[in-house]
């Protein structure tokens, strides 16, 4: 394992802002792109059970029709990739199944050694208290792949914007995922900051640690 | 800028796993940890405010408690720092015009200079069509640290474990979040894994970039 210093961590962090106008012209280099699409599958989520999929947009038309579900903002049609955080819609026994069928596959481990876990997962999630709120449950892992995914283009010198000012069910009758088991939560622009973007150089407006961390 | 290489950030977000059994003779150093609330307070957040807690619990005799409150998982005791990510109950005007006031500080505008944004975020969040759910769009918030924090962490070869499996209301109250305008969202313990830790060395399971990752 080789990690990196605190300084490289938060010059990157410090460096990051809501880039509100990206350089059309420059696009993300397809070894980086793949890096990062790993990072999103790579992010952690409740039992596991990645309840997401992610919709990258590179499409130049339906990056225009998806400006106009974001309350007028150009970042969808500048930007170099456009992802389209989606979380499912309810969650049942066979997903379950086959997330447990990969992980035996994947550790070489049998069914019967995750039957306490899958009656856990079960009684949570499917049947569960958290059954009749899967959306809201799904949605919160996806803002997990969110932040993971904002901090791991910092890191890579890749500017980005969150946006939650978007119309998901307009999201979802543009990009067909209607009916698909999965809807629209939120989205992130990825790119490269244009040089005009006079948000760039801001200086970072945080309430101080002392009244944001408290320590008991 | 200093960037890092996508190989490190790559064998960081791998090398991290939901840790099970923490070596609980091992502490962050203060001056990593320091950073880890820096880069806690640096979370992106939906116009830039913040509205969250991050409650640090040292205190043996409270993380005791915390573990009566945490279906029995020993974490909040075993770990070096156990983080609370309490998000908040309710917004209103005079917050907004709190944060306002500091982005005029730091940045040494007028607030006339920011009327639009104030419409903006009180038209939303305050009074429009957010108010209503303000607690579940402070929560997805608090998640988006969540994720920066768990990447953070595995960069700094910090081990964590992401706690959902918690009693909000239980932590609340041990912690005295009550009547305080923030409730518990989530939490996660940060520290070092034991090398008695099964799930240590346990492969990772993630379906397929080609199914988690669609391209339009």
């Amino acid at each position: 394992m080789n990690g990196i210093g605190a300084t490289t961590l938060l010059h990157a962090l410090e460096w990051r802002y809501a880039t509100k106008k990206f350089d059309s012209e420059r696009r993300i280099a397809p070894e980086t792109w793949s890096a990062l699409e790993r990072s999103l599958v790579l992010t952690p989520s409740s039992y596991g059970l990645q309840p997401w999929r992610f919709v990258v947009v590179t499409d130049p038309e339906i990056r225009g029709r998806l400006v106009k579900h974001s309350w007028g903002q150009a970042q969808p049609g500048d930007c170099s990739h456009f992802v389209v955080f989606a979380g499912k819609t309810s969650l049942d026994v066979e997903y379950v199944d086959r997330f447990l069928a990969l992980t035996c596959e994947v550790r070489g481990i049998s069914p019967a050694a995750l039957a306490g876990y899958r009656n856990m997962m079960v009684g949570d999630v499917v049947n569960g208290p958290r059954s009749a709120s899967v959306g809201e449950w799904a949605a919160r892992q996806a803002y997990i792949a969110l932040g993971q995914f904002m901090a791991s283009c910092a890191l890579l010198e890749i500017d980005t914007c969150p946006m939650e000012g978007i119309v998901p069910a307009q999201f979802d009758s543009v990009l067909g995922l209607e009916g698909s088991g999965y809807t629209t939560v939120v989205a992130c622009a990825a790119g490269y900051r244009s040089t005009q973007d006079k948000y760039g150089g801001a200086a970072k407006v945080r309430f101080s640690i002392g009244e944001m961390v408290q320590t008991v």
